[in-house]
C-alpha cells in the first residue's frame, strides 16, 4: 500500500491524481494533501478519503476546516507544505504544486526519504542540481509526471543508461506555431491562450507559445535522466500523439504514444515498473488519427528555447533567473501590460543583467529569483 | 563470447549477420555456417572468419571446398543443416534459412540447448506449437530477427507480460496498396515485384502484396510473445518507419521506429538486453521524413490476412497447408502460370480441401506440407 502525500490537490494534476488513487484503493491511500484556496475541493476530498493531515492557505481557512474536522492535523501556508513533506507517515510525495513554491517541499520530502512523483516543474528547473544530489544522498526515487518526461521514462525501461544516444522531446509548437515571428507583432492575449491541442492553465499555454515550456522540459530532462544537453533534442510534432522518444546507440528509436490523458503518466509514476489498467481511459486509434507530422524546431523562431539550453548549460543561478523573469513577464503579458514578443525581450534582459553566480547556493538561487522578478517589473515600469 | 552457427549465410539476412559479427569481434565468433549454392560466398567467409564447420548443398560442393580447406568439418544438404544445429560447440543458432527447410534445424538446435535468433518464418508458422514447447522444455531463448517482431520485442522490455493489451504489427500494404481489388485483375509479375519501400526477394515481395506475409507475422507474433490472436492487430503504415507497437493495459502505446537497416534487429537479437553501437548505421530523422500515415487494414481487401488469423486459431496442420499452398501459388504466379488473384484462390482452396488434423504431429505437418503443394499444382493443371 502506497501512502500518498499530495501537494496541490485542487489543480488539474491534483484532481487526476485523486482519480488514480480512487481507482486503485487496494494500492493507494491518500495520507495528506494541500489546497491553496479552494476549500470546497478540500471538503470533497476530506469526505471521500481517510486523510490524516491537510495544508491550507492561511489561518482563516484552517479555522473553517477545523470546525468540521476537529481531529484533522492542519498545516498552514508555505511552512505547512514543508511540514506535510516531512510527515512521519506517507512514503510518496506527489508534487503537483505550480511555481517556485514547489521546490523546497520536494527537497524536504527527499530528506525525509520519501519517493517523489513530480509534476512541479520549478523543482528541477530552479533546483535541479540540489534535487539530484539529494535524491542520490537519500536513495529515493524521483519519477516524472508530465507527459513528455513520462514518455522518455517509459522508453528507457529495459535499457542501459549508457546505450542512450539522444532524448527527443516533442513539442506541439503552441498557439502561434503557424505564424512567423513577424506575424507575432500585436497578437492578443486571447489568441495566445487558444492552444491548438488542449486546454491548460494560462501560464503554461503562454509558455507553450513561446516554447519557454519546452525549454524548461529540456532542463528537467537533463536532471531527471542525467543526460548532457547535447543529447537532448526538441522535435515539432503538432498532433502531440508521440509524447517523446529515445534514440539508442544502435539507432533504434523508442517512442511512447497516447492520448492526452494525464492520468497515465501519474499512474505510471506511482506503479512503475508495473502498469495497471487505467480506468475509463480511451485507447489511441492511430488509423483514426491517420497522419502524424514532424518538423525541426527552429531556434530562431523560438529564441527562449535556445536560451533554456544556454541557461541550463550555465547552471548556477541562470535557470532561476530565467524562470522567475519568465513568470513575471507572462503575468505582465496576461495583464495586458506588455506585448507577446516583450516576454522574450524581458527574459533575455533579465538573464543578461542579473549577476551570474556559478556556484550558487540554494539561498543565492532564492535571492536570484526575487531579483529577477524585481528586475522585470522595474524594467517594464521604466519602459512605460 | 558468443559462438554463432549461421544457417543461410549467403542470403541477405546472412550477410548482414556476418556484418554484425564482423563489427563486434570482441563479442561474436562465427563457429559454423551454411550456404546453399553460392560457393563464392563460402570462400569469402572462410577466408575472413575462423570457422570450424560448414554445410553445403551437395557432395560436389563439399569436394570443392575440401580441396582448399582440407581440415574443415564439412556437412551436406538438409541432413547437414541438422548436424550444424547439433554441433557440440556454438551456443547460438542464427536461422536465416528461407522456407520450410528451416523448421527442423531450429528444433534440433533447441534440443541441443542452443539459443535461437530467428529469421526463418516457417519455423513458427508451420512448427510454432512444437518450437514453443521445445523452447520451454530446454530452457533456451528464442529471439526474433525480422523488424516487426524485433520492434515488439523491444517495446516489451521492462514491462510485465500480463500488462500487454495488444500487439500492433505495422504493414506497408505492399506493391498494390493503392489499388482496389478490381484493379488487381491482370496485374503483371513485374508490377507485383515493385515494392514501394524496399527491395526484397521475389517471394516475400509477392507475400507483401497479398499480405500473406503480414498474416504469417501475426502467427509468428502469437508464438513468439505468447499472445492470443484477439490481441494482435495489423495497422497499415505506408512509410514503414514505425516497425510495430505494443499497447498496454494503461493505454500507453510503445513503438519502435527506425530505418530499414536489418542489422539492428539482428544485432539486438544477439546482444539483448544490451544495445551496442550499430556500425555505419544511419539515424532516423523524423523531421526530414515529415509525415507518417496510418490506416486500418481491410480484411476484404487482403483476404489472405484474414485466412492467416483463421488458420492460426485452428492450429493443427492448418498453417502448414496455408504456407505450402501459398509458396507453390506464388511460384506459379512468378512463373507466369497463374494470375495474381489466383494466388489467393488456390491458397483458400487448399486450406478448404485438405483434411484438417487438429492434433497434428510433426509428421502430419510435414505430410500436409507435401499434400498442399501437390494439391495446388494439380489444381492449376486441372484448371488449364
Amino acid at each position: 500500500m502506497k501512502q500518498i502525500i499530495l501537494l496541490g490537490a485542487s489543480g488539474s494534476i491534483g484532481e487526476q491524481t485523486l482519480d488514480v488513487i480512487r481507482s486503485h484503493p487496494e494500492l493507494f491511500e491518500l495520507a495528506a494533501f494541500s489546497v491553496r484556496s479552494r476549500l470546497a475541493s478540500a471538503y470533497k476530498i476530506l469526505d471521500e478519503f481517510k486523510v490524516r493531515a491537510i495544508c491550507v492557505k492561511d489561518e482563516q481557512d484552517a479555522d473553517e476546516i477545523r470546525k468540521k474536522y476537529p481531529h484533522l492535523d492542519i498545516h498552514i501556508g508555505d511552512q505547512g507544505l514543508l511540514e506535510l513533506a516531512a510527515l512521519p507517515y506517507g512514503d510518496t510525495l506527489v508534487n503537483a504544486l505550480v511555481g517556485f513554491v514547489g521546490l523546497l517541499p520536494t527537497l524536504k520530502a527527499i530528506e525525509c526519504r520519501k519517493d517523489i512523483a513530480l509534476a512541479n516543474k520549478e523543482t528541477l528547473i530552479v533546483g535541479g542540481k540540489f534535487v539530484k544530489a539529494a535524491v542520490k544522498e537519500y536513495g529515493v526515487s524521483l519519477k516524472p509526471i508530465d507527459s513528455e518526461h513520462s514518455a522518455i521514462f517509459q522508453c528507457l525501461q529495459g535499457n542501459a543508461h549508457g546505450s542512450v544516444e539522444k532524448l527527443i522531446i516533442t513539442a506541439s509548437g503552441g498557439s502561434f506555431r503557424d505564424r512567423s515571428r513577424d506575424q507575432l507583432q500585436g497578437v492578443t492575449v486571447k489568441e495566445a491562450l487558444s492552444h491548438p491541442n488542449w486546454s491548460m492553465g494560462a501560464k503554461i499555454t503562454i509558455d507553450s507559445a513561446t516554447m519557454m515550456n519546452k525549454g524548461f522540459e529540456v532542463i528537467e530532462a537533463h536532471y531527471l535522466f542525467d543526460i548532457d544537453y547535447d543529447k537532448i533534442e526538441v522535435l515539432l510534432h503538432r498532433e502531440s500523439i508521440v509524447h517523446s522518444l529515445v534514440q539508442y546507440c544502435d539507432h533504434a528509436l523508442m517512442a511512447q504514444l497516447g492520448t492526452a490523458d494525464m492520468r497515465l503518466p501519474i499512474q505510471y509514476a506511482l506503479t512503475h515498473p508495473a502498469r495497471l489498467p487505467l480506468m475509463n481511459s480511451e485507447t489511441l486509434d492511430l488509423a483514426k488519427i491517420g497522419t502524424l507530422h514532424f518538423e525541426k524546431a527552429d531556434f530562431d523562431r523560438y529564441p527562449l528555447l535556445g536560451l533554456a539550453y544556454k541557461a541550463g548549460r550555465l547552471e548556477g543561478n541562470a535557470c532561476a533567473i530565467m524562470n522567475a523573469a519568465n513568470e513575471e513577464a507572462v503575468a505582465l503579458f496576461l495583464a495586458g501590460k506588455i506585448t507577446f514578443l516583450d516576454i522574450e525581450t524581458y527574459v533575455f534582459k533579465a538573464v543578461e543583467s542579473i549577476e551570474f553566480i556559478e556556484n550558487a547556493t540554494l539561498e543565492d538561487i532564492i535571492r536570484s529569483d526575487g531579483a529577477a522578478r524585481a528586475f522585470v517589473n522595474e524594467a517594464v515600469k521604466g519602459a512605460v
